[in-house]
């Protein structure tokens, strides 16, 4: 999975912004961003009479629309998604998942502060913050940036989730639901499945793997 | 993967009324469905202004809106999607897929017919076509329907696709690029697998299984 970090904070407190400057900064810099925002009352994006509209009315319960340059997904669901779920669906070709929203997850976060939204100061602890964006310094032991300073924080980001080569991961999800696995697990599964594929025709080095099956139960 | 069944024709003889119909009745039947629009022109489905369309005019490479009830994913691509990929992104969680379009595609298809849509026969060959929908009746050697029967099409894609147990299947991904499987390579690589897993704490009775990893190349 690629690695995720959340932009919270109060409302109207600029999050959006502070996000959009920082996609643009990241950009530049050369990598693929996926963004998630969290929507608590819901949302209308299909456009009625469109077919896909057509088709959602009519019940299907997820509807694709795919074209050469985009591809659209919409879903019916019936609860909240966690950031796991959909780091998933995303699948591996993003270097960043950067989310607007989703504080109560345990994903690493920067908040966005003003001294304009009243008192009651962070909404997040320091252990959870990688830094705050801030329009006054803080007493916070967290590094501070101002709102205008998306070269300082993409820079921290690059440091802390984009220098290093990806971590090495291994999950296993088993009739839908994920399975926890210790250390020593990953390390069988991952060479086992290893040995067996390395001898197929067409692979040469492995980076990622995924295996899927269905079988009668 | 579930089933994969495409509805096509030429243009405007109601590929997208039948579907809606077909959607209809097999909802009613209970299964859960999720449906692909094939669109060449491109789309425009965010909504100017909003957070998540911010995020994409920003540089986003992929967009996600997370609600209790409803899970959008707009994604930028570089190519048109195959419905392999598309069934891969929509997961083992629908009974059946249906497509409006992908005539060139190898899955199972109805063609929807009207006398007035002129000359030329049907655009599939028997051996493609399921069923024909159709106001007049043809020669093809096809099961034919007409255009209001959703429910007698619906009977025969119950027959043909969702009457048997879903069958086996095992599928591989090595750096992103799908690796073909004999059927003795998918044994050896399920049984091993399971062989594995199967010990594991909270693993029981295995129907789906899904490993996936990333390892320093």
């Amino acid at each position: 999975m690629p690695p995720i970090l959340s932009i919270v904070g109060k409302s109207n407190v600029g999050k959006t912004t502070l996000l959009e400057k920082l996609i643009a900064e990241l950009k530049r810099r050369g990598y693929r961003l996926a963004t998630v925002k969290h929507d608590v009352h819901g949302f209308d994006m299909d456009q009625p009479g469109k077919d896909s509209w057509r088709h959602a009315q009519a019940g299907a319960d997820a509807v694709v629309v795919s074209s050469p340059q985009k591809l659209a997904l919409l879903q019916k669901t019936d609860h909240d998604a966690s950031l796991d779920e959909l780091a998933r669906l995303l699948g591996e070709s993003y270097d960043l998942i950067l989310t607007e929203g989703y504080k109560q997850s345990s994903a690493p976060k920067i908040e966005v502060h003003r001294k304009a939204a009243g008192q009651g100061g962070l909404l997040c602890s320091p252990q959870e913050l990688v830094a705050v964006a801030t329009d006054e310094p803080l007493e916070a032991l967290v590094p501070q940036f101002s709102l205008e300073d998306a070269a300082g924080l993409a820079s921290l980001i690059e440091e802390r989730f984009l220098s290093r080569p990806r971590q090495e991961w291994t999950t296993l999800y088993v009739n839908g639901a994920q399975i926890p696995l210790t250390p020593f697990v990953q390390e069988i599964l991952r060479e086992t499945t290893l040995g067996l594929v390395s001898t197929l025709r067409g692979v040469d080095r492995v980076e990622t793997l995924e295996l899927s099956f269905r079988r009668k139960p």
